[in-house]
């Protein structure tokens, strides 16, 4: 009787850890409520000691550890628990890279109930939650996005304002959410002129921030649908971040005609977007956005490059270029 | 400006996966109930071919496909996708060791529903629903559990029917669910005589399916608790599959003290369990399992090899020895 199983036998492991896997959301959730990553990033080693500090009996604070290190969000050695690379920066309340808040937006039930039966989804071929999916106007879970996302946009922020640099006079902040993009330019370039575009409400988050970062007397608003609310003209910098992956294409090449006529010639637009590969099954963050597009929009979709190239050359841009992210995200720059 | 990210720098994107990894079940699940892996295995291998044969949108099939090609449940070339060795062995309803239906016991809201708020499970130190977790008595859960789980036990039926041989006479399957080990041995074995206990809406389940089997005449039933009823005598095997973890180590004793007193001497107690490696959080599925048990129990754990020893020579047995299956799960026989 052998004691080992023969190598490269089917097994049903990875589809029970599949459908299991709504606990590794849990789990994290979970921690990141308890602040068990500060708490670790503090000292609190073992189990015992985290038990002390998080006032928990030892057993939740034990597996509930074990797990995360599974998963790959806690190291273990011995009997001590310490945080990995990314849980110190990101997942620590102590790091000013930290994430945690981005919780509360990807875990909200007004998102995450757009996943409750992706069989209807499926056979819908899109949101079925309401009409419109997440895209109905003045969506209130666009107020949750920006006040909990804007860390997980520091960084790609940072970037793009280092990518456009000097060249950033006017810029246009479409769907600017919590503003941190127009904010990065304007703290980087004292002359450049931020106008945010935004639902009402969202607005406000942007504004508040954009005080905070005092950068207030040089960032404007226009409140309104991007495909409706007249943008003026005479913008250098226009930013789409985060914003095509809602739309078909027909619908995005719309908005970034308009876009293009808001331009002053020689003018960019610099988009952040989940970009697969041309398989579209790589690399895998990129490629799973596409599902949270199928569950929660009516049309919208994770864009190969040669899908954005395509709507920009369309919309009347001579080209684009993709610049990568340590994040999931690219930075696609497009020139008028 | 670099185009490509440093190396090994920090990146939010375990996080966001984990976050999102609820999307995961949700998308195995919608496939298994859209049957996408049988049409896949029929020949459709195309997100076209897959829209006309599930009559769903292009979009929809496409987006899932590339979904699952993600998460590993399915291969793409080119455009066309199939199933990995795994898909088609344990997910096409064609195949007997399909386990799909296995869906309908871990994704139920009576399990999923205790894994809704860890840090409420983590404070409390175990399951926050009720007093008692899934082991309240005549829990409805588990008769869910006989009904969907039998096709992911059929392999460690064969397994263990094979591992106690002729050496069984007179069996008890203890917490029996839908009786497949105590059948497998029957099966196995003309001379077995099996004697299942569980509560009683449960062995309603084993007998259909020791009637199914043709081995009724040999099959037998004790309702109750395993560990409230006469278990009677004179057993040479005992079975005890997916059941201590449910228990601290103190009461596994007490069962197991009860166990040892029915065996004939030279007996044997075969156990089928989550096993995890004494650093417990190795292998994944194996140590994960810790968690599934801090969810929905006041107590039980995913024992170690050392552990579960310990408790079975403190019942009185000489000692265990450990199999590996191609499963998450280890098969470990203790000998009176």
């Amino acid at each position: 009787m052998a004691t080992t199983p023969q190598t490269n036998q089917p097994s049903p492991e990875l589809i029970f850890d599949t459908l299991n896997a709504y606990q590794r959301t849990a789990a994290l959730r979970g921690a990141i409520e308890l602040d068990l990553f500060t708490a670790i990033g503090e000292g609190a080693a073992t189990a015992a000691d985290l038990a002390g500090k998080l006032k928990v009996p030892q057993r939740g604070a034990r597996i509930l550890c074990d797990y995360l290190v599974v998963i790959g969000l806690l190291t273990k050695q011995g009997a001590r628990y310490g945080l990995t690379p990314d849980s110190a920066v990101f997942l620590d309340r102590r790091s000013p890279a930290c994430v945690a808040s981005a919780m509360t937006f990807l875990n909200s039930p007004e998102l995450t109930n757009y996943f409750r039966d992706i069989a209807a989804v499926v056979r819908k071929g899109g949101a079925v939650l309401n009409a419109e999916g997440t895209m109905a106007p003045d969506d209130p879970i666009w107020v949750e996005f920006a006040r909990a996302m804007a860390p997980m946009m520091a960084m790609p922020a940072e970037f793009i304002a280092d990518l456009v640099g000097a060249g950033s006079g006017k810029v246009l902040d479409i769907a600017a959410g919590h503003g941190l993009f127009g904010i990065a330019i304007a703290r980087r370039n004292p002359n450049a002129r931020i106008v945010a575009l935004d639902w009402p409400a969202v607005l406000e988050v942007a504004t508040e921030n954009a005080q905070r970062a005092g950068v207030a007397d040089r960032h404007t608003t226009i409140p309104g649908s991007a495909f409706d609310a007249d943008y003026g003209s005479g913008y250098d910098v226009v930013l789409l971040t985060n914003f095509l992956h809602h739309f078909d294409p027909p619908t995005c090449e719309k908005l970034l005609r308009k876009v293009h006529a808001a331009l002053n010639p020689g003018g960019t637009a610099v988009t952040l977007e989940f970009v697969p590969n041309e398989d579209r099954v790589s690399p895998p963050a990129a490629a799973a956005f596409s599902l949270m597009m199928l569950g929660s929009t009516t049309a919208g979709d994770a864009y190969t490059f040669s899908e954005l190239d395509r709507m920009f050359r369309n919309a009347g841009f001579s080209g684009s270029q993709a610049h990568a992210l340590a994040g999931p995200e690219k930075v696609i720059v497009s020139r008028k």
